[in-house]
């Protein structure tokens, strides 16, 4: 601190230095970095050196981010699609900052299960995230009549400082469909600025909706010129609770209701309102920090002058469609979060240490032991890898419940999004599938739904997405991902080169209701497989049209020519006569398509890339004493595809097929272990001549 | 300016601007965006706001970048590998850049030619390239011993103030192994803190090499303690000309030379050597400006320390496999960048108007007219996306030239990589590939080959990465990319999902030898098409063998049951009995697998997706009066994939048909206007029934 007493020098030295800061304004700002020398900026280089800076030009010196303090932000977020803008904006805050940061987010219970196992999956160190619960908070603004298409959600930043933890006393409030353009610290280190009575930051509206000369008789909620525009908030909520902020809004928005029939622009409407009323309050932000890209943006005047945009804000709802001439530019940089990597976003903050995210030690403990000259590394590193997982990616209305309900699970990756159609196609029941894609290709399969007509009408099948990360395919963690997010009572393990009989959902409902199965019961139902080698070939409506394309030589049994181990217990030949479910026997390599009880053992992640993923699982059902009946007008028919990247390195690698190996006889230890001697059959098993998966 | 003829005064009130910086800095530096009120930072907030700053903490407030100024950047840059880097190199400038760049590349001319090519098609606005020959420049650092793994290359940067242009006054120096996290005009900005004799910015090396103590008889270069490290360097090139730098750094080189062996860190060690014996020419930069992550790196002094890194170097030879306990943060930041897409940087710099790149206002004129409610839009938008190229992608050494020599020319995207190493078995002579790639795909891609023995293998195979964007797949400009890279006479134009029979390279050229072709000839021999609808297969060794397969119904003539017209003038009766070549005769929807001389003509890339795209050609050829010949002993055939998402959009929309059809229409309308009336007969062949493709 400056010593206090001299009034008189330190009022000549304020002034001299406002002079001096002026100056420094104007010609640059030639500030050290390492010790001030600032007089230097006086004597220094020759004026040429600093470009044609004029007075508008002055970006100002960056203020000092608040180092290593931790930062709150609060979004309101419902639904599927509000989730997914959400992971953008948290991508480009988290690119940008260097701070701790935790996120309050007001949700309903769609967008809390999705972003729960988001941000768990996530692990990002230096992040928190709390929940608080929309419909809870929605009695205190659901009165207000509200004609804006964010609905009640956008009024819900109305009660934040109510609903946000008492001892909070600052927090940044942002729409979900703002895309962040630099450190959010930045925007924090502008509360600075506020002076005693303020409490609300806000940028300036960019449109010219409050001045109410749109069209004849447009009349707006009052504001203070052209208002101010609320996808971008800093909320002193410790003073705002002090000023009595519930009662404040709530008699505005009343009195103004009276002779108004709604808000158009929901929460915006009622904070101008009160902003008009108490101008005091509002401390007006620099227009970078909220540039508003709406059909009628006036944003021109701020983005043509500035260098430096901080926040995008898509606040039209054509989003990205909007129609204005920059689009492209302010569209590259939204795409660059959408498609950004967030595993890359896993970094710690060097300068600021903080408590590592809940399971990261002990994570990262594991991979220490890991020996980087063991043949297997990339195995057992990709078994460690805990993968980002973004659940119900699309929109999904599951049906109410039907009796014996069964969905069907299965995984894939972009090489098989052809599939999608016909498999809709062919079972018109609920499905859960889990998706292995990038960031970027999560967005090409969104639109690749979006321009399917088929796809889109389903609101029965959800989409999981895992983000891809590590060399090796994790298949069994995606089946685990897909069928932990499975609702009904059943579920038919299935994969994605497979369609199932048109009939087969129907008749496997009722096949359980014959057999007076219940979700207790360890039954698993074989549902036979067969395989096609032509990509268009008539599909058969009955069992008995399949036997006559088995007998013509059009079909066959499901790797018959390749590894006929793999499905020989289920018996086809007994199938081909049999008019009632029969039971038969597990063996080895036994990898049969089940229809099972939800609740039934998870498949071992041990098992990444190709071979014997599907086998240990069906050896963990008999190893649980899973009786295993066939089914005999079941079926479903393997189409052709080229072989994936991780065949071909099974069959071009020794090493791979030693990993394989290796992995196995773990899998057979950890089997003896849990289920004692009766695990013996399955060692026994392993003594016959191995196969290729 | 401030008033000058008050010298006491200005230092006193410099003092009191001294002391009350420093004040400033202490505590936070409330600098406000609009204008100076530097004075309001000592009765602002209670520190509490401000966090726990300590000295170390105080990053200063960034400078002024100088706006719209052009900044200058020059690389030295050689082969395939360092090409990649460059990329990456500038992709994290361009990221965060504001202001019009300047490249100046020193090339050999394999990076001449790849980065040409990159930046002509990249058309990012408000950046220029120009490049210098490093071949010319190399005798001048020839003479000079060298260890260090860049070899001539980083020595090449003591020539810069000679080979740049002589009016150029400043540049930053990058070598390309580093990383931007930063805006490379606060770089620059560092130069208006060179005093008058300075001349060379440069970071402290961050380890210990130059002190000498590493090993017993450890002896490295003079250096001022430290040294500094030469990876980022800030170059005053008019001080340095005038001060006769290129006098100056031979004299110490030689005189260091007569009693050390060699340099062992090239460049840097004459830099560091100059720099020794005139301390007073060189401007410490502060350490984040190059974090230097070599494997006994002392760069966590600086990381550790500051929040802020701006630019990341990977000077260990092992690149992002060195050891270092933080690595992975730091390959996060490279991997950002790594896999970004670089056509998201086409933005304009709207607050710098520019000369926009060649082509681009022909461009958005052609796009401005294209109408959105066009049922084909996206076709013609597809049409006239131009882009991004990366040629040879991979380091890729031609064999010296065989007669009659025969490129195979193909193009690909992720879902055939598996197809490379049968296709490398089966054609041991060169191979041009166009890769249609996102920018993290061709890494994957680049993973995919050094993990394979077969391809790593190969030098005479050039891969080519043409960046994706838009939603359909550019068939035929892929096949013209591919097409321009081929460097022998002849070439053969075939698909990626056939294998050539193992005979055919030696076969082909034996018969151009036979028929005693020319390149000047027009004539396209005709390879059979077969395919098989078996993933594993034996394949024929021979004709013979090939024929009984045929007759075993293991094969088929290629498209047999879906589209015979596409290959049925080929004439299979006749070849079967065929010793000798025979002539056939175009007919609609021809489309056989063809050997032309190189410079046949190009594919039309109108045609994009799926459907008629190597019909037209045919069409082209046929129109140029090539003579068609098929030879009695080639063969390919073509191995089962799943349909393309192309494909079955195009089976499943009618809008697609109807777009495919305009399509042909206008190729046959330019046609009549290049061929005139004997254009006839394919207008007339049109009148048929139409076929799928």
């Amino acid at each position: 601190m400056l010593p206090r007493g001299r009034p008189r020098a330190l009022g000549a030295a304020a002034l001299l230095l406002l002079l001096l800061l002026i100056g420094f304004f104007l010609f640059g700002g030639d500030l050290e970095y390492e010790r001030p020398r600032g007089a230097a900026a006086l004597d220094g280089d020759p004026p040429a050196d600093r470009g044609g800076h004029n007075l508008s030009d002055c970006v100002p010196p960056r203020p000092l981010p608040p180092k290593c303090e931790l930062l709150h932000v609060a979004i309101v977020c419902a639904g599927h699609n509000s989730s997914r803008d959400l992971n953008t904006l948290v991508k480009s805050v988290l690119f940008y900052r260097k701070n701790p940061l935790h996120f309050h987010l007001v949700t309903d219970a769609v967008a809390r299960n999705i972003l729960e196992m988001l941000f768990h999956t996530w692990m990002v160190p230096a992040v928190g995230v709390s929940f608080y619960d929309l419909e809870e908070l929605k009695p205190q603004v659901s009165w207000i009549p509200n004609k804006h298409y964010s609905g009640l959600y956008g009024l819900m930043k109305l009660v934040l400082p109510g609903a946000l933890p008492p001892d909070l006393a600052r927090v940044i409030v942002l729409d979900t469909d703002v895309t962040f353009a630099s450190d959010i610290a930045e925007l924090w280190a502008l509360f600075a600025h506020f002076s005693d009575k303020q409490v609300i930051g806000l940028v300036e509206n960019q449109s010219d909706w409050y001045l109410g000369n749109l069209w004849r008789n447009h009349r707006p909620w009052p504001a203070l010129g052209r208002g101010f525009n609320t996808g971008v908030i800093l909320l002193r909520l410790d003073r705002l609770r002090q000023a009595g902020w519930g009662q404040m809004w709530k008699l505005t928005a009343t009195r103004e209701l009276l002779t108004l029939p709604a808000t158009s622009l929901a929460d915006q409407d009622i904070f101008n309102a009160v902003i008009k009323e108490h101008p005091g309050l509002v401390q007006p932000l620099p227009c970078v920090w909220n540039v508003q890209l709406s059909d009628h943006t006036l944003a021109e005047r701020c983005y043509s002058e500035a260098s430096d945009l901080k926040v995008i804000h898509w606040n039209s709802p054509k989003k990205l469609r909007v129609k204005n001439k920059h689009v492209e530019y302010f569209r590259n940089l939204y795409l660059t979060f959408l498609e950004y990597d967030g595993n890359l976003l896993r970094r710690e903050l060097f300068a600021c240490p903080s408590p590592p995210p809940p399971g990261t030690e002990q994570l990262q403990r594991a991979l220490a032991q890991l020996d980087e000259e063991d043949a297997c590394f990339e195995f057992r590193q990709q078994q460690l890898t805990v993968h980002r997982v973004h659940i119900s990616f699309l929109p999904h209305e599951p049906l109410p419940p039907r009796p014996h309900d069964i969905t069907l699970v299965a995984q894939l990756s972009m090489d098989r999004l052809q599939m999608l159609e016909a498999l809709c196609r062919h079972w018109p029941g609920p499905m859960s599938l889990a998706l292995y894609l990038t960031d970027a290709e999560a967005q090409q399969f969104l639109r690749f739904v979006e321009a399917s007509a088929v796809l889109s009408a389903r609101q029965d099948v959800a989409y999981h997405v895992v983000y891809r990360e590590g060399p090796l395919y994790p298949v069994n963690e995606l089946r685990n991902v897909a069928l932990a997010q499975a609702l009904t009572p059943y579920v038919f393990l299935s994969d994605i080169d497979f369609l199932p009989a048109y009939s087969l959902y129907d008749y496997l409902r009722a096949s359980i209701e014959q057999l007076k199965l219940n979700s207790e019961r360890k039954v698993a139902l074989v549902v036979p497989a067969f395989e096609t080698l032509h990509y268009r070939f008539s599909f058969p409506s009955s069992k008995a049209e399949l036997l006559a394309l088995l007998d013509s030589g059009s079909l066959y049994t499901f790797r018959y020519h390749e590894w006929p181990r793999g499905h020989a217990p289920t018996d086809y030949a007994r199938w081909r006569e049999a008019q009632t479910p029969y039971r038969v026997q597990w063996a080895a390599d036994y990898e049969p398509y089940v229809v099972v009880p939800r609740d039934c053992p998870r498949y071992d992640p041990r098992f990444v890339g190709f071979g014997w993923n599907k086998v240990a699982h069906i050896v963990e059902l008999d190893a649980q004493e899973y009786e295993l009946l066939v089914l005999p007008e079941a079926f479903t028919i393997h189409l052709p595809h080229a072989p994936s990247l991780d065949i071909s390195r099974f069959r071009s690698s020794p090493a791979y097929r030693d990993c394989l190996q290796a992995l196995k006889d773990e899998f057979h230890q950890d089997l003896s272990r849990h289920y004692g001697a009766a695990a013996l059959k399955y060692l026994t098993a392993l003594q016959q001549p191995p196969g290729p998966a």
